[in-house]
């Protein structure tokens, strides 16, 4: 492919537990509605436009990473690019968020999901890596992310926002083994799915578990973790084969503060954590051969910037340097002032 | 007020680490939409007149009692009242949940709220409680409850659900004294209203901190924890003037797996835990002489009733017979199937 050497390798070093001289950082969802010039170009397309149309998705991607100093981009594309390549209908409804008119019902509508060719159907994708890859030509390394099964086996029965999830996790409670072969088709989308952003070009990929939250440890060992494991397993076995040069891989399950410890020995380079667990509680749980990600609480952001400062550096320095990449414990909230964020970056690196 | 003496002390006893003959049981929000005769009392009056009713807040506490062998009674109402009495107005939105037309806006709002004598504006519920207790003829324990400040708060400034609280939370950021004012003004409302219950007839008191998962363990100490204590001490405090014989206090604080051990030394005979907390883990990490309360997750009650039975029978051994309450780790959902309620009770009865 021809891509231009990284000139930024902290990420990636971070990650692989090697020294840096700064402490890298980005953001979740970095590229997003807290931008003005996001929100203009959003005016003109349909979110999922923005999502299949390579040069427009990496016209966002590079968005943030013409304002600010971050040490990474994230492809702006969506967890429920998978559902949607299943043939499941998905609106952005104002107000309302992402909303499936018609979601999984029963456990007889999982056949009513097309097989699908990953290579084809999410080729928008894996184009706009490649041409996002060229286009930072080296300034910093490229990530790519894939939803989890349970999370989004849970927007593809719940359909919409729910403050419970109950009807997602009834479905593990009522029909387990029906849960399972859902969780299972989606993991051999998802292996495919990353191994192909990485044979695209992605230099390091996150797995969000983001409603791992609603889960108990018992449930998320049996419904998050063990496919977590698998799909880690899985695509480093499949990049073996195919002759692809592995690279880092980020885990996120928000709110799994039952698991810190099972998710820092469960393969990944990196566990990314959510703001309600305390950065020492972290370094003393989990394996020390793992780098931390996170966890600045989001609305901190809100804060005037001497005490954003403030808590941004008090965090820094209660993670160190070592094996360590600073983040928000979640993604960046649409109102939040594109100056605080610098602020953030700034105290960040002077650490 | 000559009340019938207490036939079932099984929860009191368990709350002051006395033996029990059995588990006792109850479950947050029994008094609820899943059961049919509530929905049909409910379709005849507006959810508020329910509250502000004595006679009708009494017939539902008691339709929990009458149908399921349960070890206490909680009085029928909502932790808004407290909002309410202080004049901001709200209303129950179909899809959208209790919703406030005006929430506080900026720090200057909580001038508008109106200052109240608690005993007079709040009497409806203490004239509940006093009557439910003669009509439980000492059947079982009558429980009351109030919300915390900071749920209060984080109501009161969103004004409708929100999956952030990124506007309540994004106060204690910015405006960090003012949001103390607010949570002192609530503190000494909240400290009233309980001594009040008390005083009415109730038995034990649940303080519902349930949107503590929102915060990280820092904001929790400063924004939470030092209310939840206050209002321990001070409602001990003001009982003991009063002549008034303290009950057993619970603090629920949902989600707040980072201050297991701190909530079991703030002064509460019982802590209740959400699902997210293994019984292990708070056993191991919390003050022993305290008792706990929870935890199943309320999706469990979704499941076939031998599996029910399991997961059940799973917890309570888990826990053990000594010091521990059960109950769900939140309130049960509206479409929940009665009959898998008593499932539950009768799984912990036997034990």
């Amino acid at each position: 492919m021809n891509f231009e050497p990284l000139q930024n390798t902290r990420i990636i070093d971070a990650a692989l537990g090697k020294e840096v001289d700064k402490i890298p950082v980005w953001i979740m969802r970095q590229a997003g509605r807290y931008l003005p010039e996001f929100r203009e170009l959003r005016s003109k397309y349909d979110f999922f436009t923005m999502c299949q149309t390579p040069k427009l998705a990496c016209e966002v991607t590079l968005m943030p990473i013409k304002r600010f100093e971050l040490d990474a981009a994230i492809i702006f594309s969506d967890i429920l690019v998978i559902p949607k390549a299943l043939g499941m209908q998905i609106e952005l409804v104002s107000g309302r968020g992402m909303v499936f008119p018609s979601p999984l019902k029963s456990p007889a509508d999982i056949d009513t999901l097309q097989p699908i060719n990953v290579k084809e159907k999410l080729s928008y994708v894996f184009e706009a890596i490649t041409l996002t890859r060229h286009s930072l030509k080296g300034k910093v390394p490229l990530l790519g992310f894939s939803g989890a099964p349970w999370t989004l086996m849970c927007f593809m029965v719940e359909g919409e926002s729910s403050s419970t999830k109950s009807k997602a996790k009834s479905w593990l409670y009522k029909y387990p083994e029906e849960s399972k072969r859902l969780l299972d088709l989606l993991s051999d989308i998802i292996i495919e799915y990353i191994v192909g952003q990485i044979e695209a070009g992605a230099q390091m990929i996150q797995l969000f578990e983001t409603l791992a939250e609603y889960l108990n440890k018992s449930m998320f060992d049996v419904y998050c973790l063990s496919y977590i494991r698998k799909i880690n397993a899985s695509v480093r076995e499949l990049l073996k084969k195919r002759g692809i040069p592995e690279v880092p891989m980020v885990i996120f399950a928000k709110g799994a503060h039952f698991a810190l410890k099972e998710l820092s020995e469960s393969g990944y380079e990196v566990v990314s954590i959510d703001w309600t667990v305390s950065p020492e509680e972290a370094r003393k749980v989990m394996n020390p051969n793992v780098t931390l990600q996170g966890n600045l609480d989001p609305c901190a952001l809100y804060a005037a910037p001497e005490s954003l400062k403030q808590v941004t550096e008090k965090m820094v320095s209660t993670f160190g340097k070592k094996r360590y990449i600073a983040n928000l414990g979640h993604g960046i909230y649409p109102d939040m002032d594109p100056d605080n964020v610098e602020v953030f970056i700034d105290a960040v690196h002077s650490f």
